[in-house]
This record gives C-alpha cells, structure tokens and sequence, in this order.
C-alpha cells in the first residue's frame, strides 16, 4: 500500500486520494509550473490514522523515505543548518472544508537553522521563526492564541506599530524568546527543536483536525460524509518575506464578482502568505504589481492564462514571489458570484472555449432568479457588516424603512419599506406586495412566506432567528442594536444578510441581457416543459416573458384578498341562507371572471390551469382586530361573526375543510368559478384568442367525490355552452396531493382529464410533517444528520417520489401529468421528474428561467 | 319476461326479486300456513317502470292474468258486490326501508260494494271503506292527512271517543261521506270508484315511492344502492275487524328485548293491522289471546315454533283473526337488543338448534360490548322519550347530576355525575374517568372523545349536535328544555338517546356470565391475536380478563396528566437548563417506572408494548384560565408560561412537533422513559415474573430517524444491563403511521424488530383528513354518498389498507406487525388484517371481546 505522493506522480482527477489541494499541486507541477516541490500524504493514510489510533511506523517511514527525496529534488537538506529544508504543511480534503487546521509554514526551522540563516537575513529568519512557533501553538497544539499572535498584536499595539515591518530585529528575537516561555508554561514542555518531531506531529494535527467540532458541524450542515478523510501536502517553503523583492498574494484569472476579464487580485510586498487572508497590511492591487515586478506580472497572467484554459474554468490562486521568483503555491476553481458566473459562461461561449451545452452545464439554476434582481452595490457591501444571517428566501437586495404591521406596509405606498414579522399569514400579502422587502424571525425556506415572496419576486428573509421584534413598541432588536419603525434596514435576500441603514441597489439592466443570452441558448436543449403559477396579468407577463408554456396553477383565492373583495368574501361566508351566499357569489364572480379574462389574455394559446378555492374558509375571516371594523361595513353582529370564526376554527386547518371539501358542501361556490372562468373564455374568444383552460380540484381523495364536483362543473358548463351557442375545448382535473388520490391513481385517472402533483401538501402528509411547524424540530434533525435538507425542496424519491412514480405508472391511460409547488423549480426535482416521464413542472414566474435551465441541464445529462 | 309471482311460485331466497316481504309470503305459502293467498308484482317490473316512465301494457295485462288467477283461488270476485275480493297493495324492498309508501289496505271497495257488505256487517264495511279513502288519499295521492286521519282525531276529540269502536254506524257514513269531499276539495276529482283503476294506481305509487326524498335518503344513510328497486304484494284482505271474534297483531317468536324464550306479542279485537301500530287504542298483551280464544294461541304459537325452526332466527310476526281463523300475513327476522340476540344463539345451541360455529355466525361483534355495560331498565326506556339523539360513541347507560367541566367532574366524586362539553381535550381525561357518562356537542364515532371513553368504558354520547350549552350560566338547552348545573339527565351510548331525569339502571351480571359462555366458544376458532390499549393496571387487568393476549399499547403521555405528575410534566417542558429539564425528569421516572412495574405484573408473560411519548407538549401546558395557578404552584413566572405556549404553539399540531422528533430534540425524555420501563422489567423478574418488554417508537418517517433513537434507547438499555448485571429479552420496534414509513418498510424492517399499524394517523395523512375537523364537512358527503361511512371506522383498504399491505409485503424480514387504533376492534378491519397476515390487533379493553369475536367470525368464514 502507497500511502505519500510526490506532487509529479499526481494528477488533478486524484482529488478522492490526494485531496483537492494535492490533486492541483500535482496538476500544476506536471505542467511545468513553477510550483515548490512537495509530497503529498494521502486520504488513504487518514483513514489509517483513525484505524490505527496514531501515525503507523508504515507511514512514518514513507514519509521520512520522501522527505528524501525532496531533498534530492530540491538540494536541500532537512535539519541542516547550512543548507536547510524548510517546509508548509496544509491540509487538503477532496471537498473545501473550512474549520479544519489549515497551514503551518517555516516547519523545520530550529534555534540553530535560524540563527545561522540570520546571518544572510535576519529579518526573514526571526520572523519566519516566529511565525512557526505562532502557528504551531495554535493549530498543532490548540493553544491558546491570546499567549502568541495575540501577544503579538498587543506587543506592536503598545510601541504604536502599524505593520509587522515595523518591528526591530531585536524586537523579533524579543518575541520568540517570549513565545517560547509562553509555550512552555502553557504546555509544559518546550517547544519542539527537532524539525522531525515537528513535520510528524503537524501532521497528525491535520489528521485529528478531519475530526474537530467545527469540521464535523460543516459536513453535517453540508451533507458531506464523514468518510472521505483528508490528505496532507507537505512542501518545500519559498519565501515572500525574504526581501523587497519578495511578495506573497492571490490571484483569480477573472474578476469573480463582476465576471469582467480582467486579472484580479492583490498582494503584499515581503510578507508570507497568511498576512494577505489575516488583513494584517492592506494589500495592494495586482495592477501595482505591473509597476513594479512588471515581468513577474507578466509572468502571473501567462499563468492564470494557461491555468483557467488547462482547467477550463476560472481560477483562484495562491503565489508567493521569492527574491524576484515566482512560484504557484495553489489553484482551485474560483468561487464567484451569480451574475460573475453567467458571464464567464457567455465569455467563455464567445471566445470559443466552450459550447452551447457547455454554457448549459456552467450556468447554475439559482445564478438565474438573481440576474432579474437589483443588487447591493459591491462597494457599499464591502463597507457594511452584516448584523445577522438567516435563510435566503427569495433573492435579490431592498432596502427601505422599518414597518411591523402588514397594515402600515399597505399604508406606505409612496415609501420603500421593509416589512418585518415575527411569521406571516395569507392576509399579509397585500402588505408583501407593498413592501421592497420581506424580513421573518420564524419559517424556513419553504414557509408560506418564503414562498408567497418567490412568487411574487420580493426580496425575502426568513427564520432570522436572532431578531427581536417587539410589535407593541414597533422595535427591532439585532444583537446591540435597536431599530425602530420609520428605521432604514437593508435586507439581502440572495445571502440572508440583515444590514444596518440604506444600501444602495444596482439595476439589473446589464443583467437581463445575459438572462436572455442564456435562455436562448436553453430553448434549444429543455424538455420537460415549464409553466408558472400566477395569479395576476402581472405575473403572468413576467412568466410569460421567462419563457414559461402557460399557467400550471392559478391559485384562485389569491384574487379574493384585496380589500374591496374580501368583504364579499367574507360576507359569502357569513351567510346565513344559501340566497344570500349566491348573491356575494355573483358579484365575486364579476371579479373573478375579468381576472381570468386578463390571465388568458396574456398566455393564451398556451393553457391556463385554474385551481378552485382551496384554503379553509377562516383564513377569510377577519382578525380580532378587524372584526370591529367589519362589523359596521358589513352590518354583520360581532357575536355572529365571532361565533363563525368559532365554527371554523381548526385543530389541523391542513388536513380541514379545504379544497374540493368546500365545493362539495357549498356546490355554490364550485358553479361560480366555472362560471367566472368559462365566461371569461367566451369572452376571450370573442377577442380572437384560443382559450385553453383546465379546471383543477384540489385535494381530491376518492372517486366519488373527484365525480360528484366534475359532475357540477360539467352541468355549469353545458348550460353555459348552451345559453351562448359556443363550444371551448376543457379540461377537467385534479392535483394529486394526498397520498390516497396517488393510491387511487388507476381509477381516479379514468375520470380526471390531467393530473398536477401539488409536492408541498404530498411532502407534509407523506412525511406527517406541517411545513408551517417543522421550524420547531427541523435543526435538530439537520444538527443530527437525520435529514440532510429540508424535506419540502427537493422531491423526496424513496417517499413522495415514489407515490408520484406509483400514480404515473398505474394510471388506466394517458393523461396530462405535471408538478405545481416549489420543487417545481428545483433541479433535483426537475431531474426526477424529467425521469419519470412528466410533461411539464409549474413553479414561480421568477423561477420559470432557472427551471428551463434545469430542464435543458437534465436533458444534456441524459443524452 | 315474467313480471309477476304467485306467492306459491316464490321462496325465501328470492328476495332480489320479490323483495324481502314477498319472498317471505312465498315461504310461508309454500308452508302451507295459512297465508291469505296474492302475487308479487317483482322488482324488475319496478326497474321497466322507471325505463318506461309508468306501468307498461305488458305489466297491466299480466297483472290482471294474475288477478284473475287470484278470483279463482280465493273464490272470490274482484269489483262484484255479492262476493267482492278485497286486497292489500303493500310495498317489499329487498332491503327493509323505512319512509316508502308502505300499504293500503281494503283496495277494492266501492260504494255498491260497501253498501251490500253493509247489508251484513255494517261497522266492518264502513269502517274498511273509511280506511281505504284514507290511505289512498295520503299515500297514492299524497294528500293532506289532516284533512282525513287528522279529520278522524278531531270528530272523535270533539265527541270524547278515546277509540274507532266508539263511532257508531251513521257516524262512520258521515265521515266517508267528508271524506270524499275533501278528496274532491284537494284534487279536483272524485275519489275512484273503480277497482282496477285504485289498484294501478296504487301500485305505481309504490314504484314511485321508492324514489321518494326520505327513501333516497335513507338508502344514501345505509349505503343501500338506488338500483334494487322494490316489490309490490297483491295479496286477499282478511278481515281483523270484522267482529268481535276478529283481531290483529303482531308476534315474536321469543322475546326481542330480554332474549327469553317466551312468545310475546300484542293485539287488538276488531281492529285492522294498523291500528296496533299506530297506537289508537293500546293492544292486548298476547297472553290475553290464550284466555279469549285458547285455539288460535295455540295455532300462533305452533306457526311462530315452526317459522322459527324453518329460518333458523327469531321471527317477526303480522298476524290477523277473521271470524275466529288465523291467519299470517308476514313474517321477517326479528331485530333485537345486543342482549337478546346473544341469550337468542346460546339458547338456540342448548336447543341443539345451531353448532358452536352458528353461535359465532349469529352473535355480532357490536353484542359484547354491551354485555359489560349497565343498561337501563326496559320500563323506564318505555316511559321515556328521547329529548334528542347523538352518536353512539360509547355503549352503555349512565345516569347522573349535569356538570360542565372536568374540574367539577374531579370535585364531585361521591356523586354520580355526567359531564357535558363542546368537545373534549386530553386534559379531561381525569374528569372523564369521574364521570358515568359523557356528552358532547361536537365530535364524531372516533372523535378523540370517543376514542377515549371507550378506552375507559365511560358510557358516551358525541356529536349531539342539538344540545346547546352555555358555560358561563351553566345551563345545558336541548329544544325547549333547559336544565341547569346539578339536575339530573340519562344518556344511553348504545342508542346515542339524550333522556331528561333520573333513568334506573339494571346491573349487568347475568350478561357477563353470558358473554364468558361466548368466549368460551370464541376461544376455538379465534385466530388474529387480540390485545389491547392499555395505560393503566385497571385497564390492563379489564382486557386479560376479556381474554387479551397482552397490551399492544401503552400510552405513555396518558400517564402524565393526572393532578401531581401534570405539574412536573410541565416545569420539566418549560425547563431553561438541561439540568432542570433532568430535575424534572428523574421525578416522572419514578411514577413511570412504578406504572409500568403494575402494568408487566398484570400483563406478564404476555408483551407489553410501550409507545414512547407522542403528543405535542403544547397539550401538556396549562389552559390560559390555570396559568396563574400554575405559575403560583411551579414558582414560574406568568410571562414565562405564556412564552413557552406561544413558542410551542401549532399551526396542525397532528404533523408537528411530536412522535419521535420529541425523542431526537430532547434525547433525555427517551432515556428516562427507557430506564423507567427497564428498571421496572428488572424489579418485576426479581418478583417471579416473565416481563415481555417492547418499545415502540412513534410517527417515524425516515431510516437515519429511527437508528437514531434506537441508538439511544439501546445504549441506554446495555448500561442498565451492565449495572445490574442482567439481561432481559426487549424488542425496539416502530408505528407505521405516516405513509412515508410504509414505503420504507423494506429498509425500515431492517432495523425495526416490528411493527404497529397506527391506523388513525395513518388514515389521517393518507386522506388528509383531520379527525378533529371533519365533523365541518363528513355529514356533506354521507348525504351525496361520496364516503358512505365514516373513514376512520373501518380501514380503507383502496388507500390506508394498500399502504399496509405495501408495507407487510415489501418488509425485508419476518417481525410481529399488528394494528394499534380505534380499527383494531372493527370487524371489518379485524378481516382485512387477517387476510394480509398480520400477527394481531389492539383496541381498547371493552373492545376485546368483541374483537376476539370477530377474530373468530373472520377464521370461520375463511374455511
């Protein structure tokens, strides 16, 4: 068994043994780069380590065996104060872990090695020392960094000093000195002199570190198995710290915020590599660098050049510059933003380095919701901490002034606000609609609010949960600071960050260009057909604009919670004979019918999937503070409203008398809608448009009872068709959502013209888990690795995937199928779906772009 | 095609086709009892009367072949005054259904007829003609009957006649005369004077009745299909008020209500039919008839003797005496109470009449309940009148003193008490166990009221949907009777009837003796296993004396709630430390290892499944009226408690923070329940016992979940193990009760050693159905048969069955699986499971006899 690589005898598809860090030393040595010299201790040697309980003799000794060999590679000698070999040693996992031991550099330096290399250059010498001890106390022994770089940052604090350069050499030496008590008294013992002690234990430091709190926490939260391990790189050390002539810095090939390409980065002058990340000196841009080194300038671009072309995609690199030499000491593949990624796609298409799939496959489904979104200003941003983090509900910045009621949102019209909840209800989306921007303390990604805010595109944060709000003093309450109503607050919804005050807010303009670059590209490749939910003309215009093939749901009891409309609403619901309930009914129907006139209007020939009521009738209701007020508009008692909303209430209103529950009692209600809608088509017609409606039931559960509604629909229609001498093609479906309607799938598919998989209602009562409450338990699932995401984001295959395969499989003919819910937006879901054989997934308007690109993702994957 | 029988050409089995009456005039003719002799108009005529919209020719003609038939077999002529036949026009469904035209009586009279028959017998000519106008005119023309039998009332009210025999000759001519001006008055024709066409028509009013509203209705109530159609019975008129040597009645083979073998019967002298029904004049016990006329008693009772042995069952008898001849006009199987019809098998195997297997077959499973129950006294039953019906939820009779909550239900203890509510929370438990009787105004057959009364065998009425209460007066309204706080009502759970006053109870202790010869038999042929719901030794001690083969399962939760444990349950939920929560945890420990200790020595060596805590510890918190009590007793402040409620608040508690996600949040209450239930196996094996130990954990949904706490409870278990130094065979195992477990079995068999079925969550999640909320809407879809009965009753075998069975089948290994939940004691059910093979059933400990019953009834069928 092989358990240590020289860098040469490596590759960068080796990432499982070497880690990603070894793999792309090893690249980057065999292309000839000037990269340090160094081995690499394998993941294979990691797991031996916990098998072993320590560093076997097995290991010690092929690792002392290459140590040589290094040695020979770089004439140097290990331990040897003439001509010594110093060397990193970093951790290198196959997947980026933060919160593991990363560096330790200048190891094998001893008393003697630097006192003989002060002096040629003391500087470098005392402070390279120094850095070892500081390092190695820290990361090797876990001790307390107050004693050391701690003890440091006081110790030029005191003398006024601005910059390590402003140390005297025998302030160095001062400080070594000190470390070294401070090592001793802390630990006991001194600190190790043996630069074989020290490379071992570093060593077996970045093994147990595979295994320390913070990096167990990341591969919990990130779903990434305990299993993998991590390699060690061990190399020889160049020195950015040696003279004027030395620098260390990073380097990306591109501009990873802005996607421009443009080299971008910086460095410092005579400074190990740690100073650029740890903001000791502010480092200078990489243009400088042009300036002064303009060949080692040059040099750096021909690399990130060669680097970004050899791995095809943009690069962050480290470098250091020794005496006027440069070296690569790492690449990885750049982290970036959205819109930086959609552009490096469509640059990388123009100057030819990939194709149109390649584009497909660059671009990721989330980059696209955020190119239709305005953004914080990248230099306000660098300028402002965020004050707390939570969940990135919907995407894109607002900023605007504090409002605590739905109520006063809907009041601020002229004024951009925040409205900020402790949760939301149905009611709150007039003030949604009126708000910039949405902040939650409670919900995740998937609550009510969170979706509500995707659909309709307003910048959302939820399950803030370090926020106070206090609603009686209209404060909000973030760590020190308190807000209070009429505060500026900027809300991030692409990153969950809360800012303090206005941040200003880029257009999208440039963006939407890309948007579309790339979508026409997608038009070429999608399959699964995508469509939206919308409720509004507005909606639907955005969603038709993405792209979308129509509506694959209208959640029809959206239209009723405008202000003029809920007071027939809820006086429908208030009546006391079925006369009086009519009579609300048709003036709703008046409403409903120009609403769905409008929605064909804008998607047809495309189809319009109407869904009928669905909610319990008490979210209508009014609030215990609005029942006053609707008592005297409505001439309705108090005690008769109060009694009504008694009669409503629900223990489980999820599992209550909703969807084709309220049709079935009150037929009424059902021969409405398929009034206001097939007139609407009658009308739409008359416009010169081809109506293509679907009517939807909703939560159908049995046989008779997807019969007993489509039989009065059916009856409504007839009539209607009759009284004007017309016929409009129909159809007549029903969601699938709970678990009994896919079990039924091979009956209820004879009787129902198409099927709509509502995922979220199907997830909550497969899983027998209230999306709305799960925020009470969630974490501690995700803290104990039981789930590994939320439940309600990607189709669930073993459980609700498997009953919508199991309802698609067993139906008695070929009908339409679709998906509406959130995970019709979702890669994964869409994947599954597309698998499946699904004709089409409905989600969001701000999602119907990065569906498509899921979909066309899905198909070149397939092919 | 045929459409008419001579009861001669019939049998009994013909039902489908004479309906259940005419097959049994067929029987009874066939007998050679004496039978007026008639035909049977068949129900397929009834099915061509509706295709052709009315009574063809072709059914006209052979009516009046079978008429003529009749002439020649009665000697008698049809429209001829000298020797006029008469008949009897009566309805027969294959199925007994109330609210259809049921007979007329004397069709055939005219004036001509009448006045030469009066020539003889003046009283039973007018009298029978009287009836006739009568009867036409309500149930042929559907006339006002105030104007006819209302009309009879007032003429006998306004002279003091208390009975018909008081109306003398002339007044009986006046009111046929007032008669046929009414009829005249209503309908604007006279009253037929032509048989042929009184006979048509009113034949054709029988076809039409059987759509009529309260027929239709009933059918949808029963589950009874539209399509049999109905029968009709031409059959001679006898004449039971033809003298004073004339009498009709009715008669039962054995006595209906107690079961005794004694004829029973009553009877009127001079009276038609009718009248012994209707009530116009109170009949004569038959014991009477054996004074009067000693012969025809004895001809009664030999055709009751030889009726009875002909169908195997107790009959029901219509009898008429004409002139001193008997004879019998109908004959069915008698309904009975639960009591009687167990007392009717265990004589009928005394007699030698029926096998062991016949006892099983007869006696139904609804019967035993009712044998432990105190039932009220036949007389006082007779006396009273229902004040309004609920649901049957609960059997029994229970009497006592009006309170309103469960505090005062607690309080009243030395009083026998019925507690009245809204609905029920599982904090009334206490006040449930001290009341005799329960009755709630909401709520359905498996409400959580029900569910629980019948656990606890607490006589119980839910869903009284007409009571109105008023808390703040204390009053209970029931129309326009109010009765306060401390007056006495009655309620029978096993009719769902609501009495005013004082009923007397009859204690049931020769039923048990009964129900234990019952079991005996069971015992030989019962073969699903049967266990029971058990929280405490009483109930445990309740269901092994009714035979159950241990507790399939334990509601930890309900041990929580009496008065000095709810306190801890609650400080150690609103506990701000680990430490604190483990305070108050070590305290409950106690209590629950002393419960579980009396549970194994009652239960032991049978198994006892413990289920882990499962409800939402919001229902634990105190209602918002106690919070100030509590915070006083529990030193907590008031601001606190309303947090902590508010924070553990549900939107749908049924799929929120419960089940196991409370064992994954708060590893420390599953530890401290497991060393409850283990210490107490220990302590019971150090008295002699075999303690059968097994966990059950609830509302798992996922495979990492249930490791996840099974690693808990075990490693819990193994230290428990080591400290004692013993070992204790246990099994961890899990509830199937959300679907996404059944689609998992074949993984989560793997790591479960069995399973319970929780059928009520099951079916919850499957139909997306609260249990709690579909009382708004279930009684919609009875009355538009889309569910024709309840879905929690009996398991849904189309949906909640195909998951169970989904998941017995694809379960990777053989482990004991059985059904916990309401369905467990259900026949229905009961069949299902034992046909997918389960291992056992649990119900509640009153339901365990019948259940083993029904075990039987399931293996006898399937040999």
């Amino acid at each position: 068994m092989k358990y240590v690589y020289y860098f040469k005898e490596g590759n960068k598809d080796a990432r499982d043994l070497l880690g990603g860090k070894g793999a792309n030393l090893a690249e980057m040595a065999n292309l000839n780069l000037c990269v340090p010299n160094g081995f690499t201790i394998t993941t294979k040697a990691c797991h031996k380590y916990y098998e072993d309980n320590g560093l076997s003799d097995e290991i010690k000794n092929e690792i002392l065996e290459k140590l040589k060999g290094l040695e020979t590679l770089t004439k140097k000698k290990f331990n040897d104060k003439s001509n010594p070999l110093l060397v990193s040693v970093r951790s290198g996992a196959p997947i980026s872990m933060p919160g593991m031991m990363d560096t330790i550099l200048n190891l094998g330096m001893t008393e003697e090695i630097c006192e003989e290399m002060a002096k040629t250059n003391p500087r470098m010498a005392y402070d390279s020392y120094r850095r070892l001890i500081e390092m190695y106390s820290d990361v090797v022994m876990g001790y307390d960094t107050s004693k050391f770089s701690g003890y440091l940052n006081e110790f030029k604090k005191v003398r006024g000093y601005t910059s390590d350069i402003d140390l005297t050499i025998d302030e160095l030496k001062e400080l070594i000195l000190k470390y070294k008590e401070h090592y001793l008294e802390i630990g006991g013992s001194y600190f190790p002199d043996d630069p074989y002690i020290q490379l071992i234990n570093a060593i077996e430091a970045v093994f147990k570190s595979w295994n320390n709190e913070r990096a167990i926490t990341y591969r919990k939260v990130m779903g990434i198995s305990d299993l993998i391990g991590t390699a060690v790189n061990v190399q020889e050390m160049v020195y950015g710290n040696k003279n004027e002539k030395s620098a260390s810095g990073v380097l990306f090939s591109r501009n990873p915020a802005t996607g421009e390409n443009v080299l971008t980065g910086e460095f410092l002058l005579n400074a190990q590599g740690e100073d650029v990340v740890a903001g000791v000196r502010t480092p200078e841009p990489i243009e400088k660098l042009k300036e002064i080194m303009p060949d080692v300038y040059n040099g750096l671009y021909e690399t990130a050049q060669k680097l970004e072309a050899h791995y095809g995609d943009v690069q962050d690199m480290e470098f250091t510059i020794d005496d006027g030499r440069l070296y690569i000491l790492q690449t990885r593949t750049s982290k970036r933003t959205p819109i930086a990624n959609v552009k490096f796609a469509l640059d990388f298409k123009n100057e030819g380095k990939i194709d149109e799939k390649g584009v497909i496959k660059m671009v990721k489904d989330s980059d696209l919701e955020v190119l239709l979104k305005p953004t914080f200003d990248e230099n306000d941003l660098k300028n402002s901490k965020a004050l707390t983090t939570g969940l990135p509900a919907s995407p894109g910045g607002a900023t605007g002034k504090l409002v605590f009621t739905s109520e006063e949102a809907k009041n601020s019209k002229l004024e951009d606000i925040i409205l900020v909840r402790e949760e939301t209800s149905p009611e709150d989306i007039d003030g949604m609609l009126s708000a910039k921007g949405l902040l939650t303390k409670t919900g995740g990604l998937t609550s009510h609010a969170a979706i509500i805010a995707r659909t309709f595109g307003v910048p959302t944060i939820t399950g803030a949960s370090e926020i106070e709000i206090d609603y009686n003093r209209k404060t909000l309450t973030i760590g020190d600071n308190t807000f209070n109503e009429g505060d500026y607050i900027s809300i991030d919804g692409t990153t969950g960050n809360v800012y303090a005050g206005k941040l200003k807010l880029v257009a999208p303009n440039e963006t939407k260009i890309m948007l579309n670059d790339i979508l026409s590209i997608v038009k070429k490749y999608e399959k699964i057909q995508v469509r939206a939910n919308a409720d509004t003309k507005e909606e639907a215009r955005l969603a038709m604009e993405s792209g979308a093939k129509g509506i694959g749901l209208v959640r029809t009891e959206h239209m009723f919670f405008n202000e003029e409309r809920i007071l027939h609403m809820r006086k429908m619901i208030l009546a006391s004979t079925l006369k009086e309930r009519k009579d609300e009914l048709a003036i709703l129907e008046k409403y409903q019918e120009s609403d769905f006139e409008e929605l064909i209007k804008e998607v047809s020939p495309y189809p319009v999937i109407v869904r009928y009521l669905d909610p319990p009738l008490h979210e209508f209701l009014p609030k215990e503070n609005e029942i006053e007020d609707f008592s005297k508009e409505s001439g309705i008692d108090e005690w008769v409203i109060r009694n009504k909303i008694k009669e409503l209430s629900e223990v489980n209103p999820m599992m209550g008398f909703r969807g084709c529950r309220l049709a079935i009692k009150y037929n009424e209600i059902c021969v409405m809608q398929t009034k206001a809608l097939i007139n609407a088509a009658i009308k739409s017609i008359k416009n010169g448009l081809k109506p293509n409606i679907e009517i939807m039931i909703p939560l159908t559960n049995d046989i008779r009872e997807f019969k007993y509604v489509r039989a009065i629909v059916e009856k409504t229609i007839t009539a209607l068709f009759k009284a004007y001498n017309v016929k409009i093609p129909y159809k007549i479906g029903t969601m699938i959502e709970t678990p009994r309607a896919a079990l039924l799938s091979k009956e209820i598919s004879k009787i129902a013209d198409f099927y709509s998989f509502g995922t979220n209602d199907l997830t909550q009562l497969t899983y027998g888990l209230s999306r709305d409450d799960a925020g009470k338990f969630l974490n501690s699932y995700y803290d104990k690795n039981i789930y590994l995401s939320d439940p309600f984001k990607s189709v669930d295959e073993l459980g609700v995937g498997a009953l919508i395969k199991f309802a698609k499989s067993s139906a008695s003919r070929k009908i339409e199928m679709g998906v509406c819910g959130e995970q019709g937006g979702d890669y994964n879901s869409i994947k599954f779906f597309t698998k499946i054989g699904l004709d089409y997934v409905s989600c969001s308007p701000n999602r119907v772009a990065s569906a498509r690109l899921s979909s066309a993702k899905v198909q070149i994957e397939n092919e």
